[in-house]
């Protein structure tokens, strides 16, 4: 495997739980057609972001009715699924999870947003997600041949910490489902997912909804992959749509050669320690 | 003091050190009848950015005739002046070195580039600074009333660590003089300004040597200062110019009230350690 084909699909609010699944599914089947073999959906893509809904809309990991629909989609079209994000319940707690199901169905791995978006800007964005959410403190990755790729959640990719943890680990690529509301999309969407994917040098995937004024929270769209030059490869614009990349994993190794910053960390001077 | 005007001066290469000198003098006097209070300076500005070149060029700090240069026309003109870099000697070591002049003419500080600049990307840009140059292995802060500056030069606002170590110091802002090739710097140099800021939530300045096609190493250009959020608040073009900004040291307490980070880091999880 030299090439990876990624499908990034932006999904638009249904009205119902049922509904936002049988799209998902309808889309995935779509990027499956058009050569896609890792695919990823968007944060909380089942159901409304709203600090109000998790409760009712979650459900056990992977026993949950998403979950079994997502499995059964990734077996019958023989892809590497990132199941974008929905809300999860363990017991009497809550996650903000992102599945990835692998080309049989399996379950290959699931990461709990480990930083959760509390933010208070005042007349432009408000939400402690905090109030309803236990945070993970799991890393997760999974592999694609030689490809290993960790996994965050949108307000995740604000920590430079976290992707250098996962650097550490042999991540060439981050996936984060996110859901960037519409004043700080604008500010800082395309500026951290190329910054982490720079710095790290690895590609990063960016995945949101679809942009719907209409919805309590405003996604702002705009899915993209980073190279690890910190490239835009593609991007989506606010509607529902799915961008597709090659990516050459051949680029990290040329980067880490041409802009060898990663061999001269001053680890004599300042060092990153994960406690894992 | 609630705002800080500063000038970002981007100076072009002169013949000789000693008219490398006299048009920094003249800059920075015209900077300061600007309003300018805090007055900073590009990489090398008093000699060609080559290897070759550095120990034929290199000085005492501050006993060298450019850093007397420097002393005099900051007590002269009673500003903050971060005097770039200039090639250091120190017995038989060599390094590439940004001292700064406090008010009364006094050395603040000096910093010595931790993270040479070693770089081959084959037809594009290939440089050895570690071939010529010792790495500095000491941060470097100063005051202005209540704002804290770290110093960095260059390459090393690549290491997300390093501004990370500062923002830990309680710096509000960095400041890089720098020089970025005409390569890297359309790919990187907004890229990494704006996440060095954005990430620890402080000002950021890059002061880059103005464009000379006909130098042996061209530099970028584009000097540009970001402020906490991401958002350049003034840029160069590719010639000799100096930029202004008057920076708003309430917006540092802004963003960390409404974006609360730096609040939220995982230590329990990840955690970067200085080891000074």
């Amino acid at each position: 495997m030299s090439t990876l084909r990624v499908a990034l699909v932006q999904l638009h609010g249904c009205p119902t739980k049922k509904e936002n699944i049988t799209n998902a599914i309808t889309q995935i089947r779509l990027a499956k057609e058009r050569g896609a073999r890792l695919i990823i959906l968007p944060e909380c893509f089942n159901s409304p972001y709203s600090t109000a809904e998790f409760a009712r809309n979650a459900e056990e990991i992977p026993r949950g009715e998403t979950s079994v629909a997502l499995a059964r989609v990734a077996a019958e079209t023989g892809v590497y699924l990132v199941g974008g994000t929905y809300p999860e319940r363990e017991g009497t707690k809550l996650y903000n999870t992102c599945p990835v199901f692998g080309p049989k169905g399996e379950l290959l791995c699931k990461y709990r947003k480990m930083h959760l978006f509390d933010i208070d800007i005042p007349g432009r964005c408000t939400f402690r997600e905090s109030a309803a959410l236990t945070a993970g403190d799991q890393l997760a990755t999974f592999t694609i041949g030689s490809l290993k790729i960790g996994l965050g959640i949108c307000w995740d990719k604000r920590f430079a910490e976290l992707t250098a943890c996962y650097r550490q680990l042999g991540c060439d690529m981050m996936i984060f489902p996110s859901a960037f509301d519409t004043y700080t999309g604008p500010l800082h969407w395309d500026l951290l997912g190329r910054a982490r994917a720079l710095d790290n040098q690895m590609f990063v995937a960016l995945v949101s909804p679809a942009r719907d004024e209409t919805a309590g929270y405003v996604a702002y769209g705009y899915s993209l992959l980073s190279d690890p030059w910190g490239r835009v490869l593609c991007r989506a614009k606010e509607v529902q749509e799915t961008v597709f990349a090659d990516i050459d994993l051949k680029m990290c190794e040329e980067i880490k050669q041409q802009i060898p910053v990663l061999r001269q960390k001053r680890t004599d001077l300042y060092e990153l320690k994960a406690k894992q």
